[in-house]
């Protein structure tokens, strides 16, 4: 099972494939699609073909994308909105079940608590899929959605197995 | 020339088209794209295919696009911006030019003040677009938005007109 994550920005959309091989974890892409500053029609265009060409090319079974907003500056979390959307529409698009996560989520899946700085991630997304080289931040904290989505899944694969 | 407004919305999407025909204005059609609540990526589908179909079926030359948060909530702020970004992508993908303007802006363009009540603004879209039934008043909205677009366009090439 491959599962695409995604962390939504209008700058910067970092996406991050991993395959789930039973309990362990593996590395198959990642990158940031960029758009330039400029018309927001166009921008939003450009990162949605972006990733709906990631999606193609690496063809994963689920999504998960970072559910995350900027607390103190409504223009801020509108234009994170609005790439949020291109962030969800491309893997809806494709078909694929979405999983939303938080942020602390997310770094409780990789980290183990709720509050941990950028570092710590990286080295654990680093020790969970070796070998990886991370295109950049956005790209990291987009594979460390995706581990988010795998735990989750295995652990509802876990509870499946217990209760049959 | 033809302009469609849109008025974003995560539960309904309005549009209206209206063509412009030299000074004069003519309503072509208005509806709403609806989304039931339930997963947010399906429901961003929704809203890209139904105004896909919508500027494949009208061929717009422009659009117009309102520009509004919600300053209290950051919540709703960040849900508004997940049906702007489709808002805003769907004519981009369609190569179309769009004009943002904000809510003061259309009030001002439609009724000449900034601040005026929905029911003033739907008597002058009523008044421009003689005969128009409205789907919805969000539809309304996104005719007064498509009004707003064409006075800009408008006043544009009357001082083109006025240099040359």
């Amino acid at each position: 099972m491959k599962i695409i994550g995604i962390d939504p920005g209008l700058r910067n959309m970092g996406w991050g494939v991993i395959a789930v091989e039973g309990p362990r974890l593996r590395h198959l892409g990642n990158g940031i699609v960029h758009s330039e500053a400029g018309e927001l029609g166009p921008r939003l265009a450009t990162l949605y073909r972006g990733l709906c060409a990631v999606i193609t090319r690496h063809a994963p079974d689920a999504a998960a994308v970072e559910q995350t907003f900027v607390n103190k500056d409504a223009l801020g979390t509108l234009k994170l909105g609005q790439a949020r959307g291109i962030a969800l529409l491309a893997p809806a698009e494709a078909g694929l079940e979405i999983g939303e996560y938080a942020p602390n989520a997310v770094k409780k899946a990789v980290v183990g608590v709720g509050h941990a700085a950028k570092e710590q991630i990286q080295h654990m997304v680093r020790f969970m899929l070796p070998g990886v080289e991370f295109a950049g931040p956005d790209a990291a904290d987009a594979l460390a959605v995706a581990i988010c989505h795998a735990h989750h899944l295995q652990g509802r694969a876990l509870r499946i197995k217990a209760s049959a």
